[in-house]
């Protein structure tokens, strides 16, 4: 337990002691927000720096890689497969903001080129759980406590489910402090979920080393959001740019893949999912009516904005929703 | 884990429900603040109704004796105590409230008939706890997994510590969503806390019913305080009043104390602590120097105002160092 409080506090200290250097040094080399033009008025932010997710990626870096508990053997399955999925969805989103600041135009990598690149991301990483032995082809079910064992159908579904996650995620990014507050809570949750799963084991047996890692590794997460927080808060000098929330989605689909239990994900991370619902249902009823919308504008914190909403208000309402749900499903790991 | 999980949401929806007709209620009795002039410029606020600490009550009350697990024998040991400190807590802020606001004067119940009667409740509960089978006097120290017998000392320091923690409550209450956040992690901090001492435990173990009595009533708390964050986030339609910040420190204290981890409120109630050791720190500082101030005002969120920090980042602040202090309470339970 001291590993994970000793990740979350080093991650902390160092996503704040880099935060002010990062966005004077982004501010230079003018890397920019280009705010889109379709948007609700967002004018006055045109230029704050992007690209602020690296503050929560070398928190995270150092901090997980310093507390993770790297005597025990399979440390290292647990704790490299968690980094490299988180940032290598990164780098997707990295070159995507790059492009748009050095190219000065709204749009990055071309869609093609992101979608290739987080398949081969989704795919390795489905693959890899496939056939870890602690992970493997069962997912755990809330609440019925079942094990399903989707056999080679992981696979596509799990690379799917990656995809989902982190586009979701960096969909859910468009407010000030939204998505670090949400992912500051759920990542949290599955601290807590692998604090509950060490205490019912026991934490004298083998197995709760690599539950301890993924711990270790949230909580390196929520500090970093945390920190981050101190500089993205409303009214924000610095945003995390795709950089920043790719980071989180993949984050957060490799925390509960590892813990075989990627169903909570709808619970964990369910706002950002339901940006990714908004964005969809909207296009298909759009489509479908010629025209017409079910929302103001999607994805749906774009509408509650039209709505009159302000920015704080959206952020509490979804860091409320996010308290309720992670808690349920935190607490649903020790039910029987 | 169901009960709690119910009792939340059972919380947040009576919250949410009662409400709006609460508050229209509260205007048409124009039972509104009246600003402390001394205050930052918050005049605007002046007429916001207060009391709303009524919703949250209704929520706990409801939800609490919904969920609990009744047919355990020992249930009532353990919900009447910590609904009774609450409500009475409640009681003495309410008084407070409604003086001020029939009278329209900014001062309330007199000094010392309110501390009289804090101390009553306060001196009532500790020696409940002394005596009752699973408190007695002895008290956990987190992190060294110690316990600490107070002995006959054990009832003048819980007496002073419930009339610290819900006066520093009290006076933590000074900004639109600010307790109420800071209350919602608080609250399901205690939660977890409970969770993870009946996983420790195993579920089966009959010592855990009070424990997961408490685990409900701590829910039902945060539920109630995210109902009314709907209402109370900036900008404030309502405000809880004494009413609801004593009613919350009431039922912080409780929880702890029946846990006999009194000593966690240092962690899981940080900010509202921070609160009263500023004005304590500033009273003796004037004294001492005849004049001189440490902060430009307090409590200390009154400093960070006049910093000029606006209310949303210092409610961000707060909610990000309560997290962070709440994890760390809840992990240490599980430290051998």
């Amino acid at each position: 337990m001291y590993r994970m409080m000793g990740a979350m506090l080093m991650s902390l200290a160092v996503a704040l002691l880099i935060g002010p250097k990062l966005i004077a040094r982004l501010r230079k080399l003018h890397f920019g927000q280009t705010i889109y033009e379709l948007g609700p008025a967002h004018q006055q932010k045109q230029g704050t720096p992007v690209m602020g997710g690296l503050m929560m990626a070398a928190g995270i870096l150092i901090s997980s890689l310093a507390f993770h508990p790297a005597r025990w053997k399979g440390a290292w399955d647990y704790i490299l497969p968690l980094l490299g999925v988180s940032f290598l969805s990164m780098g997707v989103g990295f070159a995507d903001d790059y492009i748009k600041a050095v190219r000065k135009r709204h749009e990055g990598l071309r869609p093609l080129q992101k979608i290739a690149l987080q398949v081969l991301i989704a795919a390795g990483f489905s693959l890899y759980c496939y056939f870890h032995p602690q992970v493997g082809s069962r997912i755990l079910v809330p609440f019925v406590n079942v094990e399903w064992d989707l056999g080679i159908w992981y696979l596509p579904l799990m690379t799917l489910t990656v995809l989902f996650i982190v586009n979701s995620s960096n969909l859910q990014d468009g407010l000030d402090g939204l998505l670090s507050t949400v992912s500051a809570i759920s990542f949290s949750g599955w601290a807590l979920i692998c604090a509950l799963l060490i205490a019912l084991a026991g934490a004298d047996n083998p197995e709760v080393s690599g539950v301890n890692t993924i711990g270790v590794f949230a909580l390196s997460v929520t500090g970093a959001c945390l920190g981050f927080l101190r500089f993205n808060r409303y009214p924000a000098k610095v945003f995390m740019g795709d950089t920043g929330s790719m980071l989180l989605g993949g984050a957060a689909v490799a925390a509960a893949m590892l813990l075989r239990r990627p169903l909570l994900l709808i619970l964990l991370f369910f706002t950002p999912i339901m940006s990714s619902v908004s964005v969809i249902l909207q296009r298909y009823y759009f489509k479908l009516t010629h025209g017409k919308r079910i929302f103001l504008m999607s994805p749906i914190h774009h509408h509650f904005e039209k709505k009159g909403y302000s920015e704080t208000q959206i952020v509490s309402m979804y860091a409320g929703i996010t308290l309720v749900l992670t808690l349920i499903g935190v607490l649903s790991v020790c039910v029987k």
